[in-house]
């Protein structure tokens, strides 16, 4: 499919499911540009279960997302059930002018449904020259380090940092030893994957990835990937007023879609917190060296590269005939 | 030696080394309160290197750390070339006047020898109520993911939560799969150190801590924890104006003491940010079912257990004659 026929697709789609037209062109263009980017855990593979998010009446197709501004820095985003690329469309521009004249900003975004990768928003507020962070919890999904049962979601963190004249650094990943979506595309292809990576149903370690969807991932890099995870629940959980993935688990209607929850941005400006406009340059030096550094890949740098490809891109055909499946459904 | 013997011990030492009796009694607090913690590796450890950093000049006795409230929110600290324990001592109560008034602090510590543990000033401001971050970087210990030379800082995080009625959770840990301390007392006992920790002065993996001294350590957990270690880089290095660690190398005079550079901290108010006083009890459910799960250790509990035993410590024969030479020397 081109680039257009995915975003056209899944925009009338979602229309189609009851969501606004600004409401489903957030969430294609989140879509397109994780095909664009090479990113099909976050591309199509998502769209059934946004259809069925809407369908449940879990995600508001006519939701109407408000801003609340606490103070100077400080901004408070009510979802009302909407998918979160609605929320950046509305807000992403405030959180970026707040940083510019303030320093900084705390954007705490609330019930609201985060399926996509958290790259979206904070590649967006680098690429305005800020620096950015974000973290989402999920549900119930892997077990704190010492533990064999899943009580932390897969709770990604995701950091952005400007570069002059080319694409931000980025890196987003998931403070799980795997995300869910990379597991489930590797159970369906019968791969086997590293010891350390999730428990089976009974608690025990497994290599099978079907098995490993029974039980629960584990933590990256032991005790300090599950501080990470504990962590996130806080951040994108109390500190915003928000749930915990456990929480969460307790109120979702399980659906088979995004549950609903909350998102911490947090955007700084480095000419005011640095208040120098070399370190930019200090910044960029020191990239340098590291991408001159033999074998490092520069985090971002793949998708980046994708990104450049305006060609076809190539969709699962399970994703596809589960999507037309729920189509027919509805009819 | 007793808790005040260890204090008086220090700050002695620290004012015969031309310190002023605020800058000796801050960093006596500190080396006191890590030897009452059990982090000995923080503790009596660090004071030949405290005293090689004030003979050579880097530190300076004298230092007189100024504050810039750049705006309502951001502060920028010139340490003037202090122990960072002094910089904390002046200013962490307005980092929490800030953050309680505005919702958050972004306070950039500047030209200061950061050699002390994270957990001192983060858990002071949970303490007082605040959700608190840290981050530092160092001079070049450990190599990026998928290279074989030292460039990134062992680069530690910390972050703290404030708990009602009883110690904050805080955990703070080196990105680095181990850290120098740790690494260094493994040498000096003899001791194997797991696969992964670190290369050889060849670039080959190491399970000899001396051979790892030598060579690098890696990060832990592979990609992501050196996607962390790069963002500590950039985040205590130029968004706050200062040093990276390859940089930080090159101004070091090799002394033997802690190196210049800077500190990022973050304080952020959980009921100005979440707008409710509830969340404090939806954080408190959250940990207690974290508590209850089997096998769960919470981080800092054991410092915080430990703390409660007011009697005498066991300090370390090598570090006591270590210092006792270098009094001896200055004769």
């Amino acid at each position: 499919m081109s680039l257009s026929e995915i975003h056209n697709l899944t925009r009338s789609v979602l229309i189609r499911e009851g969501a606004s037209p600004e409401h489903a062109d957030s969430v294609a263009d989140c879509v397109r540009n994780a095909e664009r980017d090479g990113a099909s855990s976050h591309g199509m593979y998502r769209v059934p279960g946004y259809i069925r998010s809407l369908r449940s009446g879990k995600v508001r197709g006519d939701a109407d997302p408000s801003l609340t501004r606490v103070n100077d820095t400080v901004m408070r985003c009510e979802g009302d059930r909407s998918f979160v690329s609605l929320v950046h469309r509305r807000y992403l521009e405030q959180v970026i002018q707040v940083a510019r004249q303030h320093g900084v900003c705390i954007f705490a975004a609330r019930r609201i449904a985060h399926w996509a990768a958290l790259w979206p928003e904070t590649e967006a507020i680098a690429d305005a020259g800020l620096v950015a962070f974000a973290c989402t919890s999920y549900l119930p999904t892997v077990a704190p380090h010492g533990t064999r049962h899943a009580f932390f979601g897969t709770n990604p963190v995701s950091f952005a940092w400007p570069r002059p004249l080319r694409p931000p650094l980025v890196f987003d990943m998931a403070t799980s030893s795997s995300s869910l979506g990379d597991l489930s595309l590797k159970a369906r292809m019968g791969e086997e994957v590293p010891e350390g990576t999730g428990l089976d149903g009974e608690g025990k370690v497994s290599k099978d990835p079907s098995e490993i969807l029974k039980g629960c991932l584990l933590p990256f890099g032991g005790y300090k990937g599950s501080h990470l995870a504990m962590a996130v629940e806080l951040l994108a959980g109390p500190l915003i007023g928000e749930t915990t993935s456990y929480e969460t688990a307790r109120e979702d209607n399980q659906d088979g879609g995004p549950p609903l929850g909350g998102e911490l941005i947090v955007a700084m400006s480095l000419d005011i917190i640095s208040g120098s406009k070399e370190s930019a340059e200090a910044a960029e030096r020191f990239l340098k060296h590291l991408e001159e550094m033999e074998s490092f890949g520069m985090p971002g740098q793949r998708r980046h590269q994708r990104r450049l490809d305006l060609g076809k891109r190539k969709i699962d055909a399970v994703t596809m005939a589960e999507i037309e499946k729920l189509l027919e459904s509805s009819k």
